[in-house]
């Protein structure tokens, strides 16, 4: 029998009308390697029952809790290979362990927990246990941003001397002043430390820039210097924070969830001694790259010039708009492929291109760092 | 027994490695109510084989023709509800005439057909046999599209006293001259006659801003007067196109494949006595709107104050690009909605928001009258 | 006694408070080699008297009328170099044949003339005294526009195989369906026959099209078909023109008044069939080249990679924009420097970098070609 | 005898050739209302000789020194009203305070001066002399920003919650890594702490952030916390902000000479309760406003739709480019207003619309904080 080419698995969450596990079946149906057999929608019977019949889920695999669907997956032959978790972020912990116990593979949503000593210890079981844990920052999936970490890599902008990041939205800006009546469900539960750990704003969309960046320049945050703005919240809405890196360059990211007019506004600029390049999440499929005394250039996703990483992960023809969707599909394309290797005995030595429990890690230390340094008057504080 | 929920469907071409069977099928997998059960992918025995093992096709379900196919599945109980037809256009007529003829609905892939005689008699079977018929012109998919309409459709603009649309690609700017050696097959096929009927650029591209004018504007072309370039080709690479629509409002249409730098330019503006709209296809997301003496506005996708169609068919939030994929889908979206009412027994009198077998029709239509002009000293023909 | 390194020069038309007046007076300034010494700014004696004091206009270099001027500055020897015409339209041609027979060079506002037979008799004066002759087509004075000539006659992008232009506003919007109450009296004068001669929309700014595709492209319309709107007024205010050039090359041209939400909008594209260029007059200091088959280029003026005349006429220092007063000057600038040659006894061969009388003439056989075209049933007309 | 209506100026500095004179120069003759009759162009005796011939300068008032110049201007019935001091940074305050003690006007280049002490001695002078005293912080004369300064104070954006504001270029790129032989000399003055005071990059362009964000808000550092980078260099060619104003909230300002395929990009984004504006200054004719929970606006110059200061300091038709020399012009305008009341003998209690004295205290000391903050490890220092 030769090896298996399509993959099984199950998800933890993401019952009919949940917006965050829609995409996580959209990405995978994308890829249309993977088909889903087993779930735990919800932990209410009736979402559970109603999204497990609308999606041919058998009735022995709609599992009415987590344990018990980890526990019977891993006892059965034809059980999951991975499990993908989008529950709420305070369940992720508990979920994402309970799973690589059971010996199966997981992809999370981020982020990955509120604790350091959480992030550790699962990163520490999969690595024993030889399980692949993807984390799925969604950002680094996009095509141009792999062709960003490339030319930096192959050296076109020379050596990094600053960088200069952002993530604007305003979804929030009615929680200004102590929030009012028009509040929605969903800004509530971000705003609320239970639910969201120690930070909101910075937890929510500053650690995508700090995961963004890392992935394009392999530079990682060694200090930060933070000034957080609450507006009369229990937590922060609006964050500007100094950077240092390992390598002594600086940068400085700006995350917020008040600017009016921005709506997920994430965009990264690297600046070398030979060039810079700039990358704007809401017009993914462009890259800017301007040599120094050169024009500036446009690079197009899916054009005969554009090689490596971003010409494999290109879906459909240049010009036509290939969205969120097939970014968050690369990620678990990354993921999928090293899942399938394990699958049919030859687990990568090294992890393919997505971004894994260590980057969750570092997320969750980022954000410890940046809340701490905002606390203590803004000074430079250790990641 | 209640209605049912999800639907069956077939698939006519799209083995593994082609392009636009894969968009349909990453289409309805994002609508996630529609199952592949049946299909003839190739006529390559091989092919077809190993894209229905790739699928999980049943073997009894892998047909070797198109025609067997149609009778096979029409006399099962669980037969398929609807094909996809995506096969090279030359075969659109024979095979979609086929399913309909078995009573089974069809989604086409643009261009309907060559003829206009052909066309007429797949509207009058389809028509006559109560059977649903998407034609998917792409681009009325999109949210955008779909506000500017209701835009127009309210007056926001008022009367429309111009238009001016275009489509620019470059892939075929090797073709000028005569072609070269590293002529694509793809831009052979374009090119050819016995395969793209009387028109290559205008059939290929042309007809999409007939379709999506028509779309927002209600306003059909009553006849044009027109310029095309073949650049020593058989067959057309660019064309400007004078149009006087049914109302008497004039409007200009340029479409070309050999414009450098534009990739898949697809620009529409309407302008009207109160105020003009404009989208850009590569950057579907937004729409430009000014109203007479006032700002230019910038309406995103996704937001609070979108409402009507653009809100109902927006998959996921603002700023985060939904691409080509979703337009796609909300296409299929319409015509599986319709399909669904049909299998409950209670087919729809009016069809709901897609492009049918008529508006494939029209485009059949205004290739002709196109080309006839330009053959002609661009003299006004009528459509 | 050495060669004289400044000029002087009058100016007819241009009392306070006239928009175009300012215009060539200041553009004229930046160049900060030339001196207002004598002029006839109104006829109306009060207005003329005021400008006169103004701007210290000795009391007997002030006139009264244009042809006082002419006689009395040609008998001066201390007369004027040029006289800078910006008039009414109906009186262009007057008043530069006044001040051609009188010996003096003549700068003229744009359109020169209404009729081909007028256009020509100035070009032949003009050409037997030796006298230099500018009619200011604004836009060719953009350093932007000078490069993309230059990279064209390079070869940058190849054979040129289609041109796509365009000249859209709106301000004239309100005079659809007959004009209302708000009509403003410039829009009256724009849109009244006698004033404005056959044409509006096409003799306002279709002409702008012309010549600044002509100045980049060397190309010069051979025949043209063209639809006009004049909604109920007596003149055109919207005009789509299909172009066949010299060289057998199509393309299109559109202008409109009517077009909310367009202010100035002057577009050019020309796409060859190694590459393309886009300029566009409201981002005058970009160019957008793209070379087959590579990413797009933004060319930035000012720029160390900018050489030959864009370089020559960079004024500020890149980043910073020049505007348009800075076009307009350049325009002066070729003109002053040749009147400077000829005043120093060496009077050019060949015209400067600056539109001439010819241009002018070129411009009138285009407007009346166009409207004969459109009066036609838009059938191909001569131009 | 009445009012006058013009003025008399003379310059310092500003030789043929030198760049900040000209545009000094041609925003003055933009203006149309002052002439230049006095001058100490350049210490070098035969610079200053060809320029003042140049610019018809009379013999006697072409001053070898600004010393004898302002002693012998200042004994002049038909003496200057003001002088323009285009003179080196070094020297703007010794020649400065020498016309204040003359009793004329000034107008003086950025920056003021190298110390507070200074600063605040020259402010201290102007108002006891009564004398008006324009710094040409060359931003806040857009209108555009004129615009944006009305909206805020209107409260079209509610309470102000956050500011991000940046000024990256890229010509000093070279000088990473200590500079090289390429080094022109205007960078090497740049870096230069003789001639250009304790800060390079923040004292060139940092300066005009809080110029123009203190401009358009109203707010003003309370203290910053912010990192410089010298590159191996004796002066800072990069820096990060984090800004308190005297109102408690936050911003973000970055500043950069080393950021490859930046010009002059000083982007200013206020955020408010209720809205949003974005500047951009090398497209000034645009403001972006978003008010929250609407489409974003574009607001364009010269239209119907504008009112108050932006309309008022309107040059030119919308949708024709101003650019920077009328952004000069109009910090001239309010200027030589205020000089013109003084000089028809009714000097103004409040300052017109522009830059003055006290702005350029403001910069001085931003500085200074700055770059205290900076060498004491970022910690938040008192402005």
């Amino acid at each position: 029998m030769g090896d298996r080419k399509r993959l099984r698995y199950g998800m933890v969450g993401g019952g009919l009308g949940a917006f965050i596990g829609a995409v996580h079946r959209r990405a995978i149906a994308l890829e249309e390697t993977a088909d889903l057999v087993a779930a735990c929608f919800s932990s209410r019977e009736e979402k559970n029952k109603e999204t497990g019949e609308f999606y041919g889920i058998a009735q022995d695999r709609l599992y009415s809790s987590y344990e018990e669907m980890a526990k019977a997956e891993s006892a059965r032959e034809d059980g999951i290979d991975f499990v993908s978790i989008v529950t709420p972020n305070a369940t992720h912990y508990e979920v994402a362990k309970t799973f690589l116990e059971a010996g199966i593979h997981v992809a999370c949503e981020k982020p990955l927990c509120f604790t350091i000593e959480q992030g550790e210890e699962l990163e520490q079981i999969a690595k024993e246990k030889h399980l692949m844990f993807a984390v799925t920052y969604t950002y680094t999936g996009y095509a141009m941003v792999k062709l960003a970490k490339e030319l930096v890599a192959a050296g076109e902008i020379g050596n990094i001397v600053n960088v200069n990041a952002e993530y604007l939205q305003d979804w929030l800006i009615d929680e200004i002043g102590g929030g009012n009546q028009t509040t929605t469900k969903m800004s509530v539960w971000r705003t609320d430390p239970a639910k969201s750990g120690i930070s909101n704003c910075v937890g929510d969309i500053g650690t995508h820039i700090e995961d963004t960046v890392a992935y394009i320049t392999g530079m990682h945050p060694k200090k930060v210097a933070a000034v957080l703005d609450n507006y009369g919240m229990d937590l922060d809405l609006n964050a500007n924070i100094l950077v240092e890196y390992d390598n002594g360059v600086h940068g400085v990211y700006s995350c917020s969830q008040v600017c009016a007019g921005h709506l997920n506004g994430l965009v990264v600029r690297i600046f070398g001694s030979e060039g810079s390049i700039e990358w704007v999440q809401e017009e993914p499929d462009y890259l800017k790259v301007t040599k120094k005394g050169q024009p500036d250039q446009i690079y197009h996703r899916g054009t005969g010039y554009i090689t490596g990483m971003a010409a494999e992960r290109n879906h459909i023809p240049s010009g036509h708009p290939e969205g969120l969707t097939f970014a968050f599909a690369n990620i678990y394309h990354g993921f999928m492929k090293d899942v399938l290797e394990c699958v049919n005995g030859h687990c990568p030595e090294k992890n393919g291109d997505y971004p894994t429990v260590s980057d969750g890690v570092a997320g969750v230390k980022f954000i410890h760092a940046v809340v701490d340094s905002s606390k203590n008057a803004s000074v430079w504080t250790e990641v």
